[in-house]
């Protein structure tokens, strides 16, 4: 039997074996990208079901429409017309399984077999997996400490113009960690506004934040083709499968309406309106600063664990919030093979070349700090760090 | 801005458009596909999800797995194996966000564009939806009372090579009510067993049955390229969006995996936590039971009025279970055109046309009964076939 091209062509999640690997007891795993349990309001969601149970009825379990519950995507409007003194309006939000669905049928909806998609040097796994079951032809462009490497990007955009849209993740990106500066945000606007693309900002991370300030969309409110994903996988929990579409442009939602009518009807009703009135009878703010509170701490255990544990020509960046540190080792490492000596200590990261379209033992490497103890964090860096002091004194030699 | 082909060749659901005219207070619809809440055991539900908060705590919320959850694709396989005589292991299943996914997954995984698809004609508008993302070519091969022309389809088959899926409801089919015979269902597989190609079960209302006796599946246990589909939205809950594939083809599987988790990572966990301890802990037969009693109850009612009121030149469906009858009118009727005029007397169904690949103003309409009480269906089809004699005798003058 044969198969499709285009999913002959789909990664399957490295990640994923990774963390089969990682998983057993006496591994140290720093490899996952899970939130926190501290993050799901057991009590409080058990309470929202309880009542909501009484309140709606049926209307729990019966078909639902494609664009979702529409107090939620009202909810979610005034959300984020308050942060960022946008002007949304619940018509401008189709709810999706999950923000990785939103990928999907934005990549549907746009992208005929060979197009271009420009997407960030390193990116989400999960983007790159996404995109690939449209076959389109990726254009990396790399992203720096304060953003997007914006003559790059200028560059890319007028030598190729079968590029449809531009994916990028502006706060604490996967896997990097990196946030888009207000500069770099200005200075990609002021490209994008002289291309007809999209622009895609996903952000799941952002009310993850801990340190510096909340920064504006680089084009919500400005772009016309601007496209804002948000989930509720960071903050509320995952396992219900909530992320949303935001855009002004009508065309655009129409479609992807239509692909996500074809590709799953529409999302969990009972999920959407169990969460939305757990948002409106809960406070989300004092439950996030909990959760930020807790990866504040572990990420500086890291961070304080790397700068004594690893030798000084290993780089990394440092996390204003989310839930990952990146790390760069010398000049001609493979993180592979450090993977592998890491697996024999027991301790577990997740090697760099996944998150590139085109490039393969790289030096780089990922780190999640969310699921571990600062004492475990301290435990598991310093392992690593003797490792790489191996590593470097051998290659000396 | 520019779209892709594949969202410009998909259909918006027509059904969906008739929805909304048809949904005013006054007007008796026959328009829906909905299943009637009593099928939704809401009671047992809540006490199982109080259970499974305590039980399973933060589990309910986190990711998981891509395959789903393990003990309920052990469910699944227990419950085929016991009903049909199959072998089907937990490894066979993959759970799908409502069993429309697993019609997108298939279709991506097995299409290359222009590469061919036989559906039945008239078929299940979703599914055509769904596959009209990857851009096929439709074969559509006729149905009959006793199921698919198997003359029609070796015909396609042998002069089409890029066939890659045949896609079949063979219980109770949408949207005709038609149960293809154990005779029909052997021809096919006679048939079916000489190509490569891969046979589609999709059978979301098999257990709805209130009359005739439970048939085997056409290519379970027999066709190596065998593939079923499965759902929990006509027994218990749609708003849960929880389906299944089951097939013993793990190269098939492994694909459907990868793109499911491109798509959107894994089903809502919670859903399947819960509808697997629902399951194992109540009496599921007697809760079908309920519903079918109702649905024979409606089905004999909306039969019996159709005999009484419809012109002799009408013919129609007897479903043996299931939510839907198939009307045909005389040849030449638009079945659209009665549309128009049995709005004006507050009474809807579906005209044919969505249902065909490359037909339109067909003399056939579908009617759904699930919704109404007995004297509201004797009423709406009473309005109906006043229309109907209206209509004869105007052609006839």
């Amino acid at each position: 039997m044969k198969y499709s091209d285009k999913i002959l062509k789909t990664p399957s999640s490295f990640i994923r074996n990774i963390l089969k690997v990682a998983s057993a007891e006496d591994v140290i795993s720093f490899a996952g990208g899970l939130p926190n349990p501290i993050s799901f309001p057991i009590d409080a969601l058990q309470e929202t079901i309880n009542k909501a149970m009484e309140v709606h009825g049926p209307k729990l379990f019966q078909y639902s429409t494609t664009e979702g519950y529409l107090p939620l995507r009202q909810y979610i409007a005034d959300k984020y017309n308050r942060s960022y003194g946008l002007t949304i309006d619940p018509e401008d939000i189709l709810i999706t399984t999950g923000s990785q669905q939103a990928l999907v049928l934005l990549s549907e909806v746009l992208i005929n077999k060979g197009e271009g998609i420009i997407v960030e040097e390193p990116g989400y796994l999960g983007a790159l997996q996404a995109f690939s079951l449209t076959e389109p032809t990726f254009y990396p462009v790399q992203l720096k400490n304060e953003g997007l490497d914006v003559e790059q990007l200028e560059r890319t955009l007028e030598e190729n113009p079968s590029i449809k849209f531009i994916y990028t993740v502006p706060n604490f990106q996967n896997p990097t960690g990196i946030t888009y500066t207000a500069e770099n945000r200005n200075a990609i606007y002021e490209v994008l506004k002289n291309y007809d693309v999209v622009l895609i900002e996903d952000d799941p991370y952002g009310d993850l934040r801990w340190s510096g300030e909340k920064l504006p969309y680089i084009g919500a409110g400005r772009l016309e083709n601007s496209v804002l994903l948000g989930s509720f996988s960071k903050t509320v929990t995952p396992g219900f499968r909530l992320g949303y579409i935001i855009t002004k442009n009508k065309e655009l939602l129409y479609h992807v309406n239509t692909a996500k009518q074809a590709t799953d009807l529409h999302t969990n009703i009972f999920s959407q309106i169990v969460i939305h009135d757990y948002l409106v009878n809960n406070d989300l703010a004092a439950h996030i600063a909990k959760i930020t509170d807790l990866y504040e701490t572990q990420s500086n255990a890291m961070l304080a664990a790397i700068a004594k544990y690893f030798p000084p020509t290993v780089t990394y960046t440092k996390p204003e919030g989310g839930m990952f540190i990146w790390v760069t080792l010398e000049e001609g490492m493979s993180a592979l093979e450090l993977f592998q000596k890491a697996m024999n200590d027991k301790v577990a990261f997740v090697p760099g070349d996944p998150f590139y379209t085109n490039k393969t033992n790289v030096n780089t490497l990922r780190l999640n700090y969310t699921n571990s103890s600062p004492e475990v964090i301290e435990e598991g860096i310093k392992r690593l760090g003797k490792i790489l002091y191996e590593v470097t004194t051998k290659e000396l030699v």
